[in-house]
């Protein structure tokens, strides 16, 4: 079958690889239709993320049709449609126990990373029962491959963990891909406002189409007292940090109102300044999480309610065999325009 | 009257001063006849808060005797036994609404500190009916002395911060006044695990007699070896940081188990850095908190049933004419073995 | 000044009655721009509130301009526009320490019951700091209106302890006033699915043009049939109750899924049914409620965003001299389909 | 091998029955080393649960070890030790991933009911990586066979959710097993108060040296009465009904503070009269719940910081081949004062 493998820093390539065998009576073997590229899939080919060694197939977001089931898989037969799930869940382990899927003993997110993912014609899905969701008859897939990560990320690292409120006020720091899914999410909760801030017009200009009451370019250091005029000198109940690096928590620090949240969702590669002299008495929380994907099967049924549209997020569509044009797309956004860019296979 | 006045940094006497008198329809004139010193006095000595200027009578904490009450007070006539809040609450300010008293827009942490406090032997209280609290006949004075503030910071700020859950693992790092007030409370919930870390000996072995199941002294630079070891390699599920210095919250960040939560009570004064490249995928939460002093009229509860001993924190008693002494005993508790010293008036 | 008063069961009047004057530090006069009626003033007027005596001015609901302050107030003076709260709040005993309101030992739903209504040109509202709310410069009066009372009765009552959740399914038995209050804020939380389950096809069809995603006439007896068919035989995560009689808090235990939440609303006279021998083992809650209208700041802050319309429920407008006309709208609700009717003093 | 077999309504024998076989690859063979007598199995016995079948073997509680594993079983291997867990899980379905077990699509409390249970010298349980806890060397096996029900019955559907929180007042209505289970557990959270009521002096003998604060027969009909004198009126914040009859159920609804919540642990078998007419406006709630086992880790951890003694609950042990003397001495518990009967295979 063919498949992006992951060669070394800076180098990929499209190959033919085995199709993938069953090898735990829980896996399931999933014929992929739709797959994806995540920023981290980006973090990978930099060289930035240890655990994944070169000859890795990449991705780790998709849909696609059971080919095969292990003997012990029950929820899930051949021919069944399903969401593929970022994170694997074994479903037993103390951590699954208290829905943390992120830190499964023998999972979490290991697909495109510690085994092989789903850029390919086919995956291998471990734990099969607990890493899969139904596809119902007529759902669209495209926009179901926005279940696998980015709109699960979005909605537990930022909205549930920010904990959003109907009346309430919102920052949103970073419209990226993963700072738009939030913003999306974000109105589930009906908050007052949702302020979104960033330093490229063009997604401050898209944020604003997904339903942002106001837009802050900060590219004039001025996003603080931006934000303070705005709240009445309050500062905003819940910020949500969605870019990853020192520049952009700490601003999240100076905008946060007493008693509010920050929900960071950014993977940093550095520490930051907290700046605990101004904020030990402001009845702050400060949050980190790796998805979850426990919202599963609320954002599936959200999504049956057409409540909301996440294929808003998809910008660009590619064939499997052009997935370097698809990687060339994503990775230069800035100019391409790009949000999340589809791949069929 | 007598009291302890704040004559600027390094500075304060005992001085005869004014009775204070009502100056809106919501005070109330308390005659002081217990109070105490607390960490943040010596704060305030230091010249490290700008708030308090010279001039000011000190202390936040106390038990008393209703001596006045304005014209508006309901709940409070003269001659009634109270127990002073270390923060004033006006009960109509957006904050106040929200259960937030700490932040109240007129009031907050003011005794002792923008206002005249309760080292002296009347003081005033505004907004007496949201500031003040009745006492039982016959209930213990000095044990109430630890009602005004110790024991709410570190239930609020630690414990239900905390999240401190039957079964469930924590850490305090810091045993002095407040770490210790904390334990105290965390056991309110009887967690399966409370390890104390200290750098002094004295300090662990109290803690031991208080309840800690584990003492851990951090001078060899191994606590977090030793927490590891301790808890299976998974690290605690609250960790609660009761110094304030960069050292012992980055040891906060090391030991909290992925979805645990780090509580903030320690005043700082400096930053800290906060290691994003190891916890944004930790599921993990933060939290500051300034005393908000709600937990007040669940803590009588509980001390009415005998379920805690809150003297046990209690190491000197000094009348106020001595009440230099009280601050010379408290300032050196590393030779004095000093927890809290009462000061009768 | 003009006032509607109750004049013993089934009888009521417009008589002239004094301007009310301030009688304690805490209290406002208000004077009244717009009032409305409510079913419990008609609960009233069939003497079924024995707390509410002959000669009493009725109402509960209402805006107006402060007209004199007590010398204790501190948030409102004369010529400020505000909201009144159908409960009176202290904001100093133990339920208005808990946010409970409703219970407030001095308070609570005492307008138009124990002390004189907000149907009349003035009232006098006692505890005015926390017993009104300001309104900004520029906003509609007549949605205001609708949050003394409905708005926060439905949205805590209903939305709240019935817990609703993004994805979830709601059904609410009762589409009166009430019952489409809570449908329209219900939404806040974006559940997938909203049954409204009626008698009065023209009351279903406001239902739907409200938002309700489904609607039941339930005169055939089928309606636990077609909810159970509609929800793939599990039930409704949240079952609101909006009526208040045995037959229908019945159907809600019929229709109820495991795990989830009956929240009740209506006003009871007689004792019901409740199926523990069906009940006992399916996890579920049943909540009771007075309205605390501890949700109105944030109802005025989605106000302000305009998310919602509370307009749509006013069908009818009178002027004051009119009001027995507006009795007669409202009490006929069948035939003249009023929803709420506004009366303007 | 032995097995205590129910025979149809009235009729049970210790018959020799075929050891059971694994039939999936997520079933482990338990060898029983001791087991216990429920409630509810005296329930079965007067043919109340039609779901049990003559020819069933008895019993879902015990410990005991690995006998066999299923292939897909990767939690436990032959010769480990483990904790039964009444409530047996798939951990799949949308019930197990919302921790709701007890309502596990193919599983819940099936052990002893529709499938053959522990009262035997082995026994088959599905779904073992999610059904069993391991025993860590050393803990008292006698100490855990209450673990497999009665523990987490009475924390899940007691204390748990009747929200006992430190200071709170609390009531429990019954004191057989399952009510001095509550008793025992509830204590975790520090409630200032614990009112134990019975018509049994010896079993509220039993409750006063296991922490009750007080106890009430209730014999005199004067319960009510009693409660409220001892609250000061205001009735109690939990109240906990542990015997499963409308006259017990109405009591809770007779003391049941403003606010409070009455939490059904009883196993009812006809309705009883819910009065709204009095609760609709007292802002209550009121949960029933089967248990889900979701504790047991949370009390396997609590147990082995010995913070409480579950062996108090046993007064009487038997071996295996004299289980029918263990039924006869539950069964007579008003003159034998059995609570916990330890049946050892």
């Amino acid at each position: 079958m063919k498949a992006l493998v992951y060669l070394g820093p800076g180098k990929k390539a499209l190959q033919e690889r085995p199709k993938p065998d069953i090898t735990a009576p829980t896996d399931v073997i999933v014929k992929i239709t739709k797959t994806t590229i995540c920023g981290t899939d980006l973090h990978i080919l930099k060289g930035d993320v240890p655990s994944c060694q070169p000859g890795r197939i990449l991705g780790h977001e998709g849909v696609g049709i059971v080919d095969t089931a292990g003997p012990a898989v029950t929820a899930f037969k051949p021919g069944d449609r399903v969401v593929i799930s970022c994170i694997s869940a074994c479903g037993k382990c103390v951590y699954c126990r208290k829905l943390m899927y992120s830190h499964c003993t023998t999972g979490g997110w290991i697909l495109g990373n510690r085994i092989d993912g789903t850029q390919a014609e086919f995956v291998r899905i471990p734990f099969g029962d607990t890493s899969l969701y139904g596809i119902p008859d007529g759902a669209d897939e495209e926009a179901l491959v926005m279940l696998s990560d980015i709109l699960p990320t979005g909605f537990e690292c930022g909205v549930l963990n920010g904990k959003v409120q109907p009346g309430s006020t919102v920052a949103i720091v970073g419209a990226g891909p993963i700072g738009l899914a939030t913003l999306l999410t974000a109105q589930f909760y009906s908050p007052a406002e949702i302020i979104m801030i960033d330093l490229d017009d063009n997604r401050l200009e898209v944020a604003k189409r997904f339903g942002a009451t106001a837009a802050i370019n900060s590219a004039d250091g001025q996003a603080r007292e931006t934000v303070m005029k705005m709240t009445g000198k309050r500062g905003v109940d819940t910020v949500i940090e969605a870019v990853g690096i020192p520049a952009t928590f700490e601003l999240c620090e100076k905008i946060v109102a007493p008693g509010g949240t920050i929900a960071n969702i950014g993977v940093h590669g550095t520490k930051v300044a907290l700046h605990l002299e101004q904020l030990w008495d402001r009845n702050i929380t400060i949050t980190t999480r790796l998805v979850d994907t426990v919202s599963t099967p609320m954002l599936l049924n959200i999504l049956r309610s057409h409540k909301f549209d996440p294929k808003l997020l998809i910008t660009h569509r590619f064939k499997l065999d052009r997935i370097l044009d698809a990687y060339e797309t994503f990775a230069n956004a800035a100019n391409t325009r790009a949000l999340k860019v589809v791949i069929e296979a």
